[in-house]
């Protein structure tokens, strides 16, 4: 399917029929976002891929009971930093240089004015950068999940503190901000499914100058 | 191409050509940015789709003066609501009622509840929710650009106090958040062109639980 095809066939799938996603294609829609481009290739996050019965079962009350986190087949948890660190920048370059096989300090006036751009900021400022790219990271796995024919059901609807803390992601220096169910639309069940897909029209989303 | 391989196509293009992109492809990248689900179906972001020469010459400056602006065939801004009001609300769920047939008062009780999660918010918490929306769809976008075997420069090195002056966004209830510049690859003046990739292994930005 083409990017839009894609995006034409996928809603925000309300039922699940509980069938499995086979490995290969969770695997395509991680590679995904692993690809997806970030803020000076930072890639501040991460992204958990529960699969676990027993934790999805707990993970639902703290999702307002959302039938497909039980009903799916994974539920990929995106998480961000929750600070962007001159330790976390020195990571992402260090790794740059050793791939590109650059000079040692290559990188290093790039690196420290980096770091001193993010110094300026306030803790809730870096992380909302953090969150920010980890919606890119989002919004092409949500388009990677469509061509693979796999129901997704982004999410913004639970209590991203309960869920951090049920999954140890404070400790990590991480912060749950969104979901997406992955698994296969149960349409005799889904109110959504059928319905006509709605967008405000093309004339009043885009200004042409 | 299929979503991996445009990809792994793509990369942050430093240097373009100057030739223009036709309105065909510009359209089908802006379709895919329209079709982008967001949260309860929002959409709190208007595009810029801008190729006007002399407007691209203004905004360079802004823009660190990034080459890519000008070499570049359009600029997309990418600009969140500034706030998100009861009124944006009623818009939405209006355009869904009509576009669906529903009874008038049938997303009456959807709608008050939706207004009354966002009151209890400040301001700036309501536009960051706006703004990571936005960059659902700039992922999205930055896919769809790759499809068609367009060059695309994910940017975020731009003031943006200066652009939404310059292109009178505040008075329409916007803020730039960032920008998505769309041509042809120069690659022998880019620096960046076959570049390895890089990007952190999957082992490290997945945890499987």
């Amino acid at each position: 399917m083409s990017v839009l095809e894609s995006l034409n066939w996928r809603y925000a799938t309300k039922r699940m029929t509980g069938e499995r996603v086979s490995a290969e294609k969770v695997n395509a829609i991680l590679e995904a976002a692993r690809l997806a481009p970030t803020a000076s290739g930072l890639q501040p996050f991460v992204i958990l891929s529960i699969s676990d019965r027993g934790l999805l079962e707990k993970i639902k009350p703290i999702a307002n009971n959302q039938p497909q986190i039980t009903e799916g087949s994974h539920v990929l948890v995106f998480a961000a930093w929750d600070d962007i660190t001159a330790g976390h920048i020195s990571q992402v370059f260090d790794l740059v240089t050793r791939e590109r096989s650059l000079a040692a300090d290559a990188l290093d006036s790039y690196k420290s004015r980096l770091a001193g751009y993010f110094e300026g900021m306030s803790k809730d400022e870096r992380f909302n950068i953090a969150a920010r790219q980890t919606y890119i990271a989002f919004g092409v796995a949500i388009v990677a999940a469509a061509e693979q024919a796999v129901d997704a059901t982004p999410m913004e609807g639970f209590r991203p503190e309960a869920l951090d803390e049920l999954l140890g992601l404070r400790e990590k220096g991480l912060r749950s901000v969104c979901l997406l169910t992955l698994g296969y639309r149960d349409a005799a069940n889904d109110w959504l499914a059928g319905q006509k897909k709605v967008r405000r029209p093309i004339g009043e989303l885009v200004i042409e100058m």
